[in-house]
């Protein structure tokens, strides 16, 4: 890359806009990363049509570019080499409207979650998307990588809550589909197409999203089941039961609970020794209307025969005991060396395949741990298999991966596929749908400029 | 087209998948349709693998091709020119599966939509898509089109509830995308660039379809209100309100409501004395307590005065004599020539563009009419025009049209666009967007065989 070009950058952003040297070498690459960015430079634009000049400038220059949101992906999807040249979206972090009575917001993409969250709540609405790193990811990241989270069984993922958007193609075409409607049977879905796409096909720099009623109250519940086969039968009676309220269903299988409920910090609240346990949460119209129709709902599952104990919760201290049972990672680091995976699969297959993954793991490394919880409502399943030196992580990933294929699974539910799992997306994708994705990517940056390497070569 | 290629495609479907001759011209070609079908053959595989061979025979020879599903839409978008082939979909009518567990249901493209809902209902499921031509139109038109109907407000258009499906390419590449899981990030979603692209870029030959718990019971109740803006309040009170619940939100505007009750078949349930008219239907756990909560509901909205006046339904007869005024489109043949229209719009730009629609109408036809029923809570409006003769029609489009393209509406929420619409693809998508469509189709299909001189040129 020339002087040139960094001046020709520089002219365009500005000299706030532009990053060099050691503000560039100091930045992370990616969340928790060891190491640090590398780039020729990171480059910030203000607006569209800023980022629009400069991927006109890198296309002339055929500058690879890699675009940076919040930096908080956990497959390599931000990584980038000495060569490229990184867009941040650090600087658009406009919140642009609140549309009450239309039930929208509209933003830059360097805004984050959590300010998108917030604004919806003062305006008394609700913008369903959550996940832990709210504080730091930023929309356009969220809708770069399709992001899911927690209430993705009542609200769906990212993709259904972006109603419009905006994005910079690899030849600094500017595509404006900034639509604030629900239904728009116009042609192509060009929104779909860039959101999980991961910043292979444009640069996400503005979005219309869809705001829902914010609920009123809650009610949660831990319960114990005996069998597998019961725990659709538990979520079918649960969506029935709450008639769309239900916004949580998450299970545990017994090591992930006996595990995290052996620590000190944690007071069982029911005794370990059931195979699966299940987080219920509903949300509606008030705590009470809430609690009376979850506290139905068990009774008719203790009747039936799903379920062998229960837990209402009955005060928030309660219910956040409860979920930290759930959301205790760190008592999983007691089995490290970790290799963490997030599937998804048919949940009429869950079952055969952990048996015979566990076998297979145990077979080959009898010390080590394969510990499972997830999001079962979302066919999600969070694996955490321990004690299994680092060296062998590909062999560990071909067999998670492996048993995926067969049965129409998904090697990557929620995280995307980035740098990391590019090896193993033909676990889930076929020749033909990968030859179709080259061929978009081919009519869309045919100089693959953008975030080179990524997704698949 | 030589009798080879004829020859050579009936030696790949059979006799008994090759219509020519009268039993070609003998077929409508559109829903109503005067004309009727006008293609060389009407090509009817009996598998995914017959099709890709019609397909790579019809590539080889420069071939265009139509596809025909249910043939209900209604923007002809299944018209045929005598130099086309005809592929239909008829003879792929199994429903391959339907897997309780995972609440999916799998089938060939050409099931029709009320086969997928009993099959649904006979596993105590629920396929929630639904419209008129249930009993004509098929899944794969469905999906072509990204049908909506009358529960998009809760459940969202085909397009969220297609897990998996499988299409057929151009040149005769099977794309299989048959995924039975609901999170799947891996790479582009290519199942979203196929739905609603009108058959341009392939032809959906499988799906795997969501299914949902089926509701036990529902609520319906008319309400009458006094002011616009009220009437966002009121969605948004009902949506949470009914924690989840609320199926329906049908507005009906004062001039739709008195035309329709002034017919002796119906009996005005409410006085035609206000300017909107609500439907609002809950659906849930039992016909009791749907209809607990929604007089509840109806209780606050009073009390609010976001309403004037309600009726909740006591009986299923008193409900459908409800849902008959709203259907009632018989009634607006008193305005004859009509002119339909399909549109949406942000829900704040409703009031002002329709004013100012019925202005210019009455200028230029004082006898004119405008009647406004609709989806409200999807941003959807049905707009009839009555008393306009139909030498006028391009002009009232370009009323209606015009309006909608400053305020980021959409000129067809549900009916796609096909070869009615085509004129005015410009009034919803910019320039831009229409080339990126046009680069899409030409990496796909660079021979424009497929559904040519659809959705735009």
């Amino acid at each position: 890359m020339s002087v040139d070009l960094i001046q020709a950058l520089t002219d365009i952003v500005g000299e706030k806009g532009m990053l060099t040297g050691s503000d560039v070498s100091q930045r992370p690459d990616a969340w928790m990363g060891a190491a640090t960015c590398q780039a020729k430079a990171i480059v910030r634009p203000a607006s569209t049509e800023e980022l629009s000049a400069v991927m006109k400038l890198c296309h002339q220059n055929d500058q690879t570019v890699t675009t940076h949101g919040g930096v908080t992906g956990l497959v390599g999807g931000t990584l980038s080499q000495p060569s490229d040249i990184v867009v941040s979206l650090e600087r658009m972090r406009n919140i642009i409207e609140v549309d009450e009575q239309n039930r929208t917001l509209t933003a830059e993409a360097g805004v984050t979650l959590q300010a998108i969250q917030e604004a919806a709540e003062a305006a008394e609405l609700f913008y369903p998307v959550d996940l832990g790193a709210r504080g730091s990811a930023t929309i356009g990241g969220n809708i770069a990588t399709n992001a899911g989270g927690n209430r993705v069984l009542r609200y769906g993922m990212t993709r259904d809550s972006v109603l419009g958007l905006e994005a910079v193609l690899a030849d600094g075409t500017v595509i404006s589909s900034m639509s604030k409607v629900i239904k728009n049977n116009t042609g192509y879905d060009l929104r779909q197409l860039f959101v999980g796409s991961e910043g292979t096909l444009g640069i996400v720099t503005r979005a219309v999203l869809r705001l829902r009623a914010k609920p009123q109250g809650e009610a949660t519940a831990l319960v114990a089941v005996e069998r597998f086969a019961d725990l659709s039968k538990l979520l079918s009676l649960a969506e029935a039961g709450l008639s769309g309220g239900l916004s949580s269903f998450e299970v545990m299988w017994n090591d992930f609970y006996s595990l995290v409920t052996s620590f000190e910090r944690h007071k069982a609240p029911l005794e370990a020794s059931s195979p699966f346990y299940v987080i219920l949460e509903t949300q509606g119209k008030s705590n009470e209307l809430e609690q009376a129709r979850l506290e139905e709902l068990l009774g008719e599952a203790l009747e039936q025969e799903l379920i062998s104990d229960a837990i209402l919760t009955q005060s928030v201290s309660e219910r956040d005991k409860v979920w930290a049972i759930r959301d205790d990672i760190e008592a999983l680091f007691s089995l490290a060396p970790l290799h963490g995976f997030d599937v998804s699969l048919p949940i009429a297959a869950m079952d055969d395949y952990l048996r015979k993954l566990r076998k297979q793991l145990l077979e080959r490394w009898p010390d080590s741990a394969c510990i499972v919880f997830g999001h079962l409502g979302d066919g999600n399943l969070h694996i955490i298999i321990g004690k299994i030196p680092s060296e062998d992580k590909k062999a560990v990933e071909r067999l998670v991966y492996g048993g995926l294929a067969p049965l129409g699974g998904s090697i990557s539910a929620e995280h995307g596929i980035g740098y990391e799992k590019k090896p193993y997306l033909c676990c889930s994708r076929s020749d033909a749908e990968i030859a179709l994705m080259r061929t978009l990517k081919q009519a869309m940056d045919p100089k693959k400029l953008l975030n080179r390497g990524k997704v698949f070569d």
